[in-house]
């Protein structure tokens, strides 16, 4: 099985989950105990969100809160901070964004939609354009997930707080982190990630705050994570994503490199006469999103996957809806939004491997369209 | 090191970590990916949670949604069901569900703590006397994580709905669930438990929900456990607990029994001039609090410690104040709040552990009182 479904969720990092291991056999003490055993381990854990939030932040400024996942850091942002006034997105967010915007919105929030680029990229006019004195919250996500393109969010937030400066500023960051350079400007306010899209387990996430920003728990109880993010820590999780992300920031350049050449190993291998590129040259090297223009995306999904290759259809999370919602605000027509597929890397794809999708891509497809049109 | 502070949390069960593991390697999609991989694990997923549900409810008329932890879980039940007029809750709760209450205080909900008795059990005419027809939410801890003492929440929950039938019951089960019988009579409509309690994972929890109570979701997004509970699923997390949770009720009663016998030897070779005992005789078996009274708790906790000895000191996750909260409801003095300790076990604890561990309790609280008496 060739994998190229990266996007969706990464294979653990083996080496990883093996350090993390003694955190499930002779150091499973309850951080929050208070004798050695505990006190060793929820050093462990400072350790290790000490080294998750300075690989894109300054920690003298910023901090960072351990959550489940990007979704609940997500909502963690959206709900603590979007409580007045307007809140401003994009029409390009992943559902953990958008269905919080749809939330507040029910509870009556003005919520507005900022247009998105052919690409995926958000129309920042646009969205500058729907910023006023009122607006409390303004969210755009760093790196889309369905097309790969990457939004300005230095250039944006400084824009936002020029013209609001008591707008919070919030970026999903769950495709960019350890994988794309990442770093903090002050304009930025809270950036969500997740940890099993490089590497480490599904289940833990972290939200990534500036200090100055007051912000309320969302989860609350005994008062771990400094109060802002109750329940017993997510030990194992917590720690194979320190580990997983010390390999993945070690190496973060040059694997941007190799997965960049893959990715267009893999499209030139592609055949053009069935397939249309949507991604976006400068966007992450890691999604290659395509369209077999009048094919149905997902009858082909399963027949590349029975033919030995895994790979997407935009959003594995957003799968209820015949066209996707972001690759339908990108302006497509249905031709093209029907045959989406995104191929998605990990460095550990060879090129031999990016080769042969290619070559299974061609030949599926090329079936299809030959028994579609019979 | 002998570890009597299972409360806290448990040594995650080695075979269920096992089991689990090729969900961290082979196993890894996503599982709302949608091909042959995601589906496979989804299911996975879905005979997992069945299990988990069905050993303390029917699935005809319960559903369960994964939460990332018992925490999460409580919160979830009190802030989307305790939204108007008053809601009823205890003095012996856990701090999931005493600072979620104390936020709604903070919201304007009106919040009404019943008493507790001297074991820690609520004072069950009190509770009663408090709901009215504002009442939306009552909220009873199961077993009380601090002196193992076991609320009747079945004949609380039927006298609860015969005063007011529209108010919400939930009981917060995190020290019930795997360790003694439950089985959710119709009047419980919701039921917090977590993994890691039982041999499953910190990170991993699940609330258990009367169907015909509607519940909105408290973490929005992609959709993900029917649209309650919303992020990518721990599916590490949540097959570890199914796995553990399969072994701890295939051994519930055998392993009570033992327990039992268990915290009766220890207590048996206590010494009574130096400690009182707490805990009910008809509480849960996995907990023993006592107080060495006159003597301080926390420094007699790091003595064991370094005797090779692990017990907690109340609740791990409340330790900011003095006395713990909840004994001080339970109406002790401060000669005796000083000197609460709490052994809990696990099944694993062997008789030769309780006998040693009752030996090193009698030495080192021996040697601080002839210290504190210098």
């Amino acid at each position: 099985m060739i994998y190229l479904d990266n996007a969706a969720t990464t294979r653990p990092n083996e080496n990883a989950v093996r350090r993390a291991g003694i955190f499930l056999t002779e150091r499973y003490f309850n951080p929050s105990a208070l004798y050695g055993g505990g006190f060793a381990v929820n050093g462990e854990l400072a350790a290790g969100k000490k080294f998750l939030l300075s690989r894109i932040a300054d920690p003298i400024d910023y901090d960072i809160t351990i959550t489940s996942c990007g979704t609940e850091a997500d909502n963690h942002a959206l709900f603590c901070c979007g409580k007045r006034g307007n809140i401003v997105t994009t029409e390009g967010e992943h559902a953990a964004v958008f269905a919080c915007a749809q939330e507040l919105k029910n509870r009556g929030i003005e919520v507005r939609f900022a247009r998105l680029k052919e690409d995926g990229s958000v129309d920042e006019e646009h969205l500058l354009s729907l910023i006023d004195e009122k607006t409390s919250l303004v969210s755009v996500i760093h790196v889309n997930n369905e097309t790969g393109a990457i939004n300005r969010i230095a250039e944006l937030s400084k824009r936002v707080k020029a013209k609001n400066p008591r707008a919070v500023f919030h970026s999903d960051g769950v495709q960019a982190y350890g994988k794309i350079p990442v770093k903090l400007n002050k304009e930025i306010d809270l950036y969500a990630v997740s940890a099993h899209k490089i590497g480490g387990l599904k289940g833990t996430g972290a939200l990534i705050r500036k200090k100055s920003l007051p912000l309320a728990p969302y989860i609350f109880g005994g008062g771990q994570e400094n109060g802002k993010r109750s329940g017993t820590e997510n030990v194992f999780g917590i720690m194979t994503f320190y580990y997983a992300a010390e390999e993945k920031f070690a190496r973060l350049k040059e694997e941007q490199k190799e997965v960049e050449r893959l990715r267009e190993e893999v499209w030139g291998a592609l055949d053009r006469t069935l397939f249309t590129r949507l991604s976006p040259q400068d966007g992450t090297p890691y999604i290659l999103t395509v369209s077999a223009e009048g094919l149905r995306g997902e009858v082909l999904q399963r027949m590349l996957y029975d033919n030995g290759l895994a790979v997407g259809t935009g959003s594995a999370c957003s799968s209820k809806h015949r066209y996707s919602r972001v690759m339908t605000a990108c302006g497509y027509g249905e031709r093209v939004l029907d045959g989406v597929l995104r191929l998605s890397f990990s460095p550990q794809n060879t090129r031999e491997e990016g080769l042969r999708a290619a070559k299974i891509l061609n030949e599926t497809a090329n079936k299809l369209k030959e028994k579609t049109a019979d």
